[in-house]
């Protein structure tokens, strides 16, 4: 039987599933996805639903990754249309999740209901992509490698599309990791420097070495890796007092030429180096975000990129551009694409996709299908 | 006729005169100066009294300079004894401005009641000392010095003794300047810097370069100048977003080695060697609170300490340590020296004096005023 992927993209936008709320939304997608011939596993993990479904039992297995979760509204009363009704006014849909993704995942649900394959297909769900994002592709790409469930490919359905449909695809993403810094000193007053410490010279020190070091000059497939201070805080309001306390938040993405716990070594050593001879405390607290990956171009990102030329006549560029996304959870487990809508609107106000692009990308998921069976099967 | 000086300070503490409010505290002066014999003279800038008092003609015309203001009462829970009543108990006066420095006029004022010199004895006072001090001290000197109104030398009387009354008298002070910096850059997303500017760096190199200079080792008389980065504020709470503005403070102490306004240059200059190269906007506002001087050692700092050494036994400390005063003003008209009672409490909940100070004080001041008029009469 045949799925219509806007009529099921309009039903998945008219759960408000603002993260963790699920709100049915994972409900509607399985119901379509067993019609489809999908056995469906519900793992939820916290309180977040996540769904792992499969059609069949050889190899190879192609696998659709995505969320059904969305950002929030944001300013309600700037939306001209309902963020959450689904509506479709001269051929445009409009919806909080219509490009990121619940318009991608109906296309590739229409896309697998139609297929028939030597292997089989799968879906990796999840309701936590926007939030924290601990208790869903972490754990669901955890959990079945413990049963040791094989995923042999994974098409994530992020909007990688820039201002056409289909002109880019990701291949990797750079790492991403936070740090924040804090420096207790001494307070008192800036007439006795001798009787205080004030902790905003070490911080912009350290602050200074940290930002002036060249992390590289860009990795093959990536741009250079870059580290931002994001914010420096003290809220002194005195102008002859000395404060207590500084802190300051960091940010470093970078490419495969670097690891995330090589880059943390990095900010200790340099956050010990400035506690050397000061009389305070300087603390650091790091968290990595996510490793840089890359998916090598081959034979798998040439069957998504010529499904993409196939049907829309244009070679999409490789990137790994952008922020993070539940790939860098995928790709532990196997390689890993992200195709899907154009993203001008995700996570603003009046979110939208024409629906051509919706059935569009319904023929683009199709024709990769099938050209990784003939490819890989 | 004689004054009791216990009683004047507990006259002036009765009167609330928080700055910028009077609350008759310059009326009670006026009256105990006038039935001493003192021609007043009430000038008011903008809303502040201020009090210039003289008796005699001839030169020379020593003067007391003073304050008639309090800070804020602060935590008025905390405290033990009611705030503006004037009470003594065991020996100790309370009140706001028992030290800083009713009870430093009240002793003057008894001294000069009695003293009868061959010159002139005068009072300048001001109502705008612990506020602004932008209609006070400054505008008087600025008023009496446009008159041709010749003042000598000066006595002011803040609260300089330490531990011991008498242990440290006030030849000079450091000057003090603020500088504000804003940087304005443009906002962005941590993964696009090449689309964004972040201030941040900027400002870090500024600072650090800034606070990275000696600005000298001491000079004779003086602890050495000492830059302190005050504040640094961005208040930006997202981990993935560049920030548009970041914002710091700095204060710069400096002895006479430097000059506030070739401060300024070199901050000036500091600015603008960040702002080349950089697309946004890096902002400095800088403000010269004062510069700093010296009373160099000689016959007038001699008649002070000596007077000191007379009453009490003990050899004041001639310091230059610690944070501004109205002498910054003075010093304009004539050579200053500050003395006056212990500062243990000043500005602090319950602040004290014992009644024996204010007598002691009153009778070093006798010596002081006698032992001038030999010097200088």
């Amino acid at each position: 039987m045949s799925l219509d992927p806007v009529a099921l993209a309009q039903d998945l936008i008219r759960r408000p599933s603002v993260t963790p709320a699920d709100e049915g939304a994972m409900d509607v997608l399985q119901q379509a996805l067993e019609s489809a011939g999908f056995a469906c596993r519900r793992m939820r993990f916290g309180e977040i639903e996540n769904l792992y479904a499969r059609r069949g039992t050889a190899a190879p297995n192609l696998c659709f990754a995505g969320h059904t979760d969305v950002v929030p509204v944001g300013d309600a009363g700037a939306w001209l249309k309902p963020p959450f009704a689904g509506v479709v006014e001269e051929g445009v849909l409009y919806g909080r999740g219509a490009v990121d993704m619940k318009g991608a995942i109906a296309a590739f649900a229409a896309a697998a209901s139609e297929a028939q394959v030597p292997g089989s297909l799968s879906f990796l769900i999840t309701g936590d992509e926007e939030g924290a994002a601990e208790d869903g592709t972490a754990r669901l790409v955890e959990a079945l490698a413990a049963e040791g469930e094989r995923i042999d490919h994974v098409v994530l359905g992020e909007p990688t599309s820039s201002s056409r449909l289909g002109d880019q695809i990701k291949i990797g993403r750079r790492g991403s990791l936070n740090a924040w810094i804090t420096v207790d000193g001494a307070q008192g007053h800036v007439a006795y420097p001798q009787q205080a410490a004030n902790p905003i010279p070490p911080l912009v020190r350290l602050l200074a070495r940290l930002q002036g070091r060249v992390l590289d000059e860009g990795h093959p497939g990536f741009q250079p890796s870059n580290l931002e201070v994001t914010t420096i805080d003290v809220g002194n309001p005195a102008t002859n007092v000395i404060p207590a306390q500084a802190k300051a938040r960091l940010n470093i993405r970078f490419n495969p030429a670097h690891d995330g716990q090589g880059l943390i070594d990095w900010l200790i050593a340099e956050c010990a180096a400035e506690q050397a001879g000061f009389s305070g405390k300087v603390g650091l607290v790091a968290k990595l975000t996510g490793n840089a990956f890359l998916t090598e171009p081959g034979p798998f990102v040439e069957v998504c990129a010529q499904a993409v030329e196939e049907v829309l006549g244009r070679r999409p560029e490789l990137s790994t551009t952008g922020g993070i996304s539940d790939a860098r959870f995928i790709r532990k487990l196997c390689p890993v694409v992200e195709l899907g809508l154009v993203n001008a609107t995700m996570h603003a106000v009046d979110e939208c996709t024409p629906v051509e692009h919706i059935a569009d990308l319904t023929r683009v998921y199709a024709a990769l299908i099938a050209r990784y069976f003939t490819a890989f099967g």
